[in-house]
């Protein structure tokens, strides 16, 4: 059966997207501020520790300052955006677990007991859970009525309504959705960054939650790094040799078939992306139209990143990579979007598990500007030539009070 | 002048240490209750996530739980303890600072704007300000009285007094300090952790502050790796050429006049140590005795726990490395204690940044085995043998509904 063709129940209408969002938003997405940067790197420049002692943390406390145009940046309100979606590919054989587990996982984010619910929950992030395409009618199969309501859902923890499709198509036969549905699936993402800017918003994480979802992931990755296959296709959830061969020429057939275009990046996603990969983009999106840094989690959230970084180029700028995943392929893309990951713990669950281990480290960047003392505040001597002189410098240097 | 011939004023004696102190500790130092672990690592294998997806992340978790005894393990309540101390040697040239820095840090912490500051604000943790060898009287020269009392320190923010002497001798005119020394400055750490316990403690981190202090951490570092002072010698806060030259043929000498014996961890630690070595190694002894997992910050702080794990060889297993220094000799450090950290963000501060940056990791950690479903718990399905079945499960694997 394809799936594309499963009608809904009466339960819930289809989410067509909202007329015009994605090109208001692309409109709307500006570089970070270049004034509130200058800033930002003169005050760190005289923070009272060795140059580069902080190495990549005060980089980020300055692109947080950028971004926040402050010197003081904070970001207390958090959110991680978890996009759930299906595949059509699952039937070829290229995921270790059995397509009903994308459903059932989603019954587990809403009962709060999954690993993203645990680390968001530590990180103070609420979680908003959306269903831009699982292939199944939550409220009957497992008794999850999804909500149309944003703050409904953040009050009662249901399941976002935002379903585009009852999961894609199989990319080995056919594009896996259609421009519209890509389009809308974006704008799904937008949306509920729309929504949770409106209820207060400092910092947005990106998650996923789609058996067979690194396939397609792949397959972007091919699009727009222009690596072959064989360098960007890994194990997923732990298939073995032979279904990792299998993988490897699924997406293939996929780029031969479609004949995905980088320079059509909306295009190439309905041909061999998937839902909640086009959610994520859209996250990424809006977060970057509403000035919000974004942290992006592993390989289906970077097959996500690469879209909306191909649709506009600036969203780049608003992007923190969270970790590097386990996934071969996650190094490839994030090199490609040169981006330099926080964390690299050997996650490769997904979910936005490990953009939420990251959150906190946001927090401590975004601290440091706002707290430590320049040398001519703390009085602090600045460093010498090289090294207090040598012999030259004994006397001098060897006691404080001398 | 000999900074140990300083003779204190009148407004404070200096610590002596508290007889019997560090040996009972080391007495108390127990391995890791296996049964907790064993526990723990079942409960993690059964969680609703692929094997080993959230890598090296819920690893710690079952360690946490470990370390606990609990399968809900929870930290809480956080403390750094900055140790701070001054080097004789800095009168040889080997740092870019000059050594009133150490007592400007420390004022500068005691002001709470600090990198420290910032970071432990953060993480929701406080911080204690120890002066174990600050070669200065510190009310005399920045106004800043030390108290006796942790509980005083805490309140107030103000200095812990448990100055042993005021700096160390230059370890290449002799021994840094004598073993009694040595023994009264760990039994400061100890002290400051056995109060910070008292108070109601779940993790502590390590913290140091000392210009000159990479130097004896170099030493150390050969002393118990057996590595040679090139390979472990860098360039601390970022000393040019030709002093970190003359620093590596400091360390030479220092090991050549005092020959320090790896089998004689004290009396390394009193020839070629520091005061906040010693001190950093008393927290790490203190915390494994509780029972408390301890954050160890980086290159200064790992020497520290070279000493404590050559004194007491279970205290390595409450002890979590918080990230990778760019000072060379760190990584050094970590191989041989056989210990991965968590963090690798180009740090090389000191402080205990690094240790207060991941904390919040911790917290993430400990929240996975206590929040997150079995697959049992959750009714999610289990992997199949390796990617679905290939064609042969295509029907089923295509659709959830299906």
């Amino acid at each position: 059966m394809n799936q594309g063709d499963h009608t809904p129940t009466a339960e819930y209408t289809l989410w067509l997207g909202r007329p015009g969002l994605l090109a208001r938003t692309l409109a709307a997405i500006m570089p970070v501020d270049p004034i509130a940067v200058d800033a930002a790197t003169d005050r760190a420049a005289q923070l009272a520790i060795p140059a580069g002692s902080l190495g990549r943390v005060l980089a980020l406390s300055v692109r947080l300052a950028g971004i926040q145009r402050s010197l003081t940046p904070a970001f207390p309100r958090k959110a991680v955006v978890v996009m759930a979606g299906d595949h059509g590919v699952v039937r070829r054989g290229v995921s270790a677990f059995p397509a009903e587990v994308t459903t059932q996982m989603v019954a587990n984010f809403a009962r709060g007991r999954a690993a993203i619910n645990a680390l968001a929950g530590a990180a103070g992030a609420r979680v908003v859970v959306t269903d831009v395409g699982v292939a199944a009618d939550l409220a009957e199969v497992i008794g999850l009525r999804p909500v149309a309501s944003l703050a409904e859902a953040l009050a009662s923890g249901a399941v976002l309504h935002r379903k585009v499709r009852l999961g894609t198509d199989d990319l080995t036969s056919g594009p896996a959705m259609t421009r519209e549905q890509a389009t809308a699936a974006i704008e799904a993402g937008i949306d509920v960054v729309e929504g949770l800017v409106a209820e207060g918003l400092d910092l947005v994480a990106t998650g996923d939650m789609g058996i067979g979802n690194t396939t397609p992931s792949s397959a972007l990755a091919c699009v727009f790094t222009g690596r072959v296959p064989s360098e960007v296709t890994g194990r997923g959830t732990g298939i073995d040799d032979p279904a990792l061969e299998r993988k490897r020429h699924v997406v293939e057939e996929a780029l031969a078939l479609n004949c995905p275009d980088p320079s059509d990046p909306l295009g190439a996603l309905a041909a061999v992306g998937g839902l909640e990969i086009a959610g994520i983009a859209g996250i990424i999106l809006g977060a970057a139209a509403a000035g919000i840094p974004v942290l992006v989690d592993g390989f289906i959230s970077t097959a996500g990143a690469l879209v909306a970084c191909a649709l506009a180029p600036a969203a780049r700028e608003y992007l923190i990579a969270a970790h590097r995943s386990l996934e071969p392929g996650h190094r490839v893309m994030l090199e490609y979007l040169g981006v330099e990951p926080l964390l690299d713990l050997d996650l490769r669950l997904g979910e936005g598990t490990g953009a939420a281990l990251a959150m906190p480290l946001v927090d401590g960047a975004a601290a440091l500007i706002g707290t430590m003392a320049t040398f001519a505040e703390a009085g602090v001597a600045e460093s010498t030539a090289a090294g207090a002189g040598g012999a030259a410098g004994a006397g001098g240097a060897a006691g404080v009070t001398a």
